[in-house]
């Protein structure tokens, strides 16, 4: 069935476990796709057809149980394991990133880290040694690791793109402000905040 | 016109204008919206059509001038003057979006920034002087700011936002890991990286 679930409604599932994770957390069992629709300024009939594709979760006026919702959820998008990640750019982006808990325990580690800057490669950042990025493309390959997050200036961000792809990345997240050529079968997404600071302003006088 | 655009037509208008900005820099003149397509891995058909909602903006055959239609994409998203900002939240992340100096030369300015730690309040980093978050009303209020990116941990996001709201601020770039409720009229933008990369990791095994 996955192939045939269009993307749009992939990319409001994590949304949807997000706002489950912290229901869970404040102790609350139930919920209604009312109540979720609510909470993220989306339709109740949008959240239960988006759900329908994955089969039947909830009972029509009883609701749906936040921890077992969650846990299909986080089965559906492969959130019930721990993905290795490699983030190349060492800036202070990196670092933030490198040093950000809550990635981690949410599922997305990163394992290691590189730069071309002679000036940062050996540093460590929390528990991370930066690393030469021409030992980048080896050591991905030796990892198999498939997740990677670009944190690189403009001008860079192609070059590392085709390397992480040579190297079997197939997931990147992008922090550099560009767009990036990838082959059909690799995901991107953007996270440069510029671009969804403008996806704003235009609402703005 | 504008509120007739559908809102997933405007959320695409900032990644056309990052890829005309880089031909621009590269010095490309002319471009086509196939070329764009290619770019960004999205449709010729759907690119003019996008495009289509305000004006015309190539003819048939000869495709596009390249800094006239960013120009005109700068002016429609309003891309085209110096937004100020005000950052909430500076830890790692927050000390990365001050220093990050492609946000303010690509429009948006970071104006002022607020944390509650003692420890925090009175740091400089870059330019700014780190306040403390009693006084974000006041400041925001007084200097009529409408844009604001939220870093700080979610069990903290909920109340920046509604003091935020309430300060007049119209436009929201969220980077906690949860949904914040605010009234219809509020714009947010979602930059938590787990929920961007959880929209891929469904694609991997």
């Amino acid at each position: 069935m996955g192939n045939q679930v269009p993307d749009i409604v992939i990319r409001r599932l994590p949304v949807y476990l997000r706002a489950l994770n912290h229901l869970e957390a404040q102790g609350v069992a139930i919920t209604s796709s009312q109540e979720l629709a609510d909470n993220l300024g989306s339709s109740a009939a949008q959240i239960r057809k988006d759900l329908s594709h994955f089969g039947e979760f909830g009972k029509q006026g009883t609701g749906y149980h936040v921890g077992y919702l969650a846990k299909q959820l986080r089965r559906i998008l492969h959130a019930d394991r721990t993905w290795e990640v490699v983030l190349v750019g060492a800036g202070d982006l990196g670092h933030a990133l490198i040093r950000n808990q809550g990635i981690a325990r949410r599922g997305f580690r990163i394992v290691a880290a590189f730069d071309n800057d002679p000036e940062r490669v050996g540093a460590r950042v929390g528990d991370i040694i930066i690393q030469n990025s021409k030992t980048m493309r080896q050591e991905i390959k030796a990892r198999r690791i498939q997740v990677a997050i670009i944190a690189v200036p403009a001008q860079a961000a192609q070059g590392v793109t085709d390397i992480l792809v040579d190297a079997g990345v197939k997931a990147i997240l992008n922090y550099s402000p560009i767009a990036i050529n990838v082959p059909p079968a690799i995901r991107v997404q953007y996270a440069d905040p510029v671009t969804l600071l403008q996806r704003m302003t235009y609402y703005l006088s």
